[in-house]
């Protein structure tokens, strides 16, 4: 893509006022649209060191209303961004709908620098790539804009701005030692760039080079460039047929296989379960020591028949745990900040640091339970969720972190003798309402939804671990026993 | 207060088993009502290190709803957290209205720790005191519930449960230099503990010492004080007496005198305004270079009549910077999230990293304009938001931050005018809405309570600005020039 670009490129400067009489109300004008649409905006700047990305940022928030917009800058990770998926520091910065960020070097640069410091191996970046392309995916799938601009410059102009800043007692801390070697190797930046263009260059989101020789004439071709793809983005919008929703399963030719054939039966008796919980405690206490001493994150999800034990079974584990390497994350229906961003964002920012435990209390597989089965999303979103789920997982798991899910499952006489027994407890009685009760009578469907979510989002280093709960000490152990397992073997 | 301590005190495992039958259930109870009644809970636990705060922090949220509360570990700050006054990263972790934070240490250990480590001078400890009542002052004002627990144990027993951790494998990596530094200081911690007792007990959030040699014991202590004062407190809401709501201003009495004195025929030349914008703005360049360079945090705060020209005056401002280097804040009414904590609490979590400008287009000054007079917030609150706004100002003032507001004033005459502009120029129609015609009819209550407002809140180190701003050309230089002054006067 580089080596075309004609870098002598140039406006002059009363043409680009003339463009922007035109061009920056129209801006402003698709922004209240995109606004009014829902639609967020991601604005991505990457490109050569001294190409004037400052500046021409400056130019495009120029004709935007400041009550919509973000400038996101991207410096070095921090120790806390450090210890996390190395994504997770950009969800955190996401705009929400009807809003725009303008990302002032993005999650390609933390990619680009450290393969150009480090000479990261090759499997690395492409996993990276890979990572990237699912992120860019899910958020276009879910209605983002997505627009990325790459600034060229020359080897000689890079290094004629870079001797200018550096004349100047003012301007000279601008220019780091990372960027001076970054300008000796344009070459070597040039070629990893031209790597990354072709590894995530996409449909959804393509990138766009802007010759930057020239102010004018770049700060044209961006602002241009973002209204044309912001007005073809309310246009499909608009032309986009009505999304399906359709909850209902046909639960008499759908045949589950995965929740019927459980044995339900296992037990223990209350000296068994005594003694193993006495003894995986103990255990756990010892390994949430050494997984924060080697800095392992663990994420554990609970899902399961209302009334199957999750809050039990999460008690008997975090007994055993120092409350500073914990969080238990309990997930309600989402609130109205939670759902202005992608329905997988603020799970995303509950991931835990590296050496820290969240557990979830519920998920982000109710995408493919109640929302799926309430009509809360179209029939493409739960579709899709298998894989976004999967891959999001599959982020964590790449970054080290030990992920368990647990199913814990009663068959309906049991959940109708615990709600029974909640609703006689007066301690306990807040625990059961009506809707617990409409969720049971919709039991046959949810069993169907759940039995496809298992067998979709099942993968050898997410596994879904099926707990049989009718006997809650049988299934406390359980659970105590898988999760110490699990970290037994990601110690050292 | 520790010397009358006796550290000998203990409780049975079963009488303790007993006691919690009864209090955590009660506990659980008392969360729930504090949840319905909109009551925010913070508890802090500070004391000596290896008094057990992780267990005993574990004990008392082992009877919370998950779902309720969060547990915040205060480690030593980031780098992003030490580029803010001190209490900017505890006001981000402040609890909703109706959730409970448990902080395993909070705003004093950063106080203590620095004291023991650096004998910090104790007009710098002082004024953190000092601040750190405000702040309390000014959550518990708003009805937060503060317990602070100090957990003792004897220099000896430390020692010993010091040697326990270090003798395994295991668990001496909990042991850090500046904890055995601290307990060879012992003493002089218990010394410099007791100066905290002294400057932070407070009538709204008092100190609780806890005998903490015995485990039970110190649980049982924890949580019979976290019941009652919670009890008391759900009991004191319900007492109180209906907040009175009164936004009418008698006009016809209440004689104005700041602004009603303004002189409003101040104006600039087309060639005037141009010539000095070019050199202003050129100055505030190099400036914001230096500020950055030299790390200095600016806050700039625009009020002003609606069409007064706040958005013209920020816009010139802008142009000049970088924008890697400000963030314009544009103030609305309070979204659902923002409603759920403090009303400072949206401005707080805005304040700019030193080195980085925050403008504000509106700001925390609406408390006392138009929730005032639309009765959004009751006499009490705005009356006693003069003090708390200059606290906090001055809270910045104190971490270096250049803090200016500017009032963007015009007189009648000139609002209508440009009002019906906007209703005829397409461009800006979406600029002026009913609301702005309906708040030009309380010209006059506006005029009294904003003069009220520069009266109170006009301090020497966060001055207020009247800003001539019939003509506009004036207006942008009046305020690029007093900001290109403040910023000469602030660098090096």
């Amino acid at each position: 893509m580089l080596e075309h670009i004609d870098l002598t490129k140039s406006m002059k400067k009363k043409e680009f006022s003339e463009l922007m009489e035109t061009l920056a109300p129209q801006l402003a004008l698709l922004q209240r649209q995109a606004k009014a649409a829902n639609i967020p905006v991601t604005i991505i700047f990457e490109g050569f060191d001294f190409a004037g990305k400052g500046k021409l940022i400056n130019r495009l928030i120029s004709c935007f209303d400041p009550r919509g917009f973000e400038v996101c800058t991207t410096k070095t990770e921090t120790e806390e961004e450090k210890m996390h998926p190395f994504l997770w520091r950009f969800w955190k910065r996401l705009p929400a709908r009807g809003r725009i960020a303008v990302f002032d070097n993005s999650w390609y640069r933390s990619v680009l620098s450290s393969a150009f410091d480090h000479d990261t191996p090759k499997e690395k970046i492409e996993r990276h790539y890979r990572e990237i392309n699912a992120f860019e995916k899910q958020l276009s799938d879910d209605g983002m804009v997505i627009i990325k601009f790459f600034l060229v410059i020359s080897e000689k102009e890079q290094k004629t701005r870079m001797k200018t800043l550096l004349a100047s007692e003012d301007t000279q801390w601008r220019v780091s030692d990372a960027m001076k070697k970054r300008v000796k190797g344009h070459e070597k930046y040039a070629q990893l760039a031209e790597k990354m263009f072709g590894g995530t260059s996409t449909s959804y989101a393509p990138w766009y080079t802007i010759e930057a020789t020239d102010h004018p004439y770049a700060a044209a071709k961006i602002i241009s460039t973002v209204t044309t793809v912001m007005a073809n983005a309310l246009a499909a919008k608009e032309a986009a047929p009505k999304p399906v929703i359709n909850p209902q399963i046909d639960t008499a030719t759908y045949r589950t296989a995965v929740l019927s054939s459980i044995d339900l039966d296992k037990s223990l008796t209350d000296e068994e379960y005594k003694e193993k919980k006495k003894e995986l405690q103990k255990k756990l206490s010892i390994l949430h020591n050494k997984i924060y001493n080697q800095r392992i994150p663990v994420v554990l999800v609970f899902e399961g028949w209302d009334a199957g034990g999750k809050g039990g079974a999460i008690k008997r584990l975090t007994e055993a745990l120092d409350p500073r390497g914990y969080v238990v994350n309990p997930v309600a229906s989402p609130n109205a900040t939670e759902r202005a961003y992608h329905y997988l964002w603020r799970f995303w920012t509950k991931f835990p640091k590296d050496g820290h435990i969240a557990i979830f209390d519920r998920s982000w597989y109710g995408r493919v339970m109640v929302e799926r089965l309430e009509g809360f999303c179209s029939q493409d979103e739960w579709q899709r969720a298998y894989q976004e789920m999967n891959e999001m997982e599959a982020g964590l798991v790449g970054h080290g972190t030990v992920v368990l899910k647990f199913w814990m499952h009663i068959d309906k006489d049991e959940q109708e003798r615990r709600f029974k027994e909640r609703q006689e407890t007066p301690d306990k009685q807040w625990k059961i309402t009506d809707e617990d009760w409409r969720n049971r009578e919709k039991w046959d469907s949810y069993e169907v939804a759940v039995d496809e979510m298992l067998l979709k989002t099942s993968t050898p280093n997410a596994p879904w671990i099926i707990v049989e709960a009718n006997d809650k000490h049988y299934a406390r152990i359980k659970v105590l026993e898988t999760v110490v397992a699990a970290l037994e073997k990601a110690v050292k």
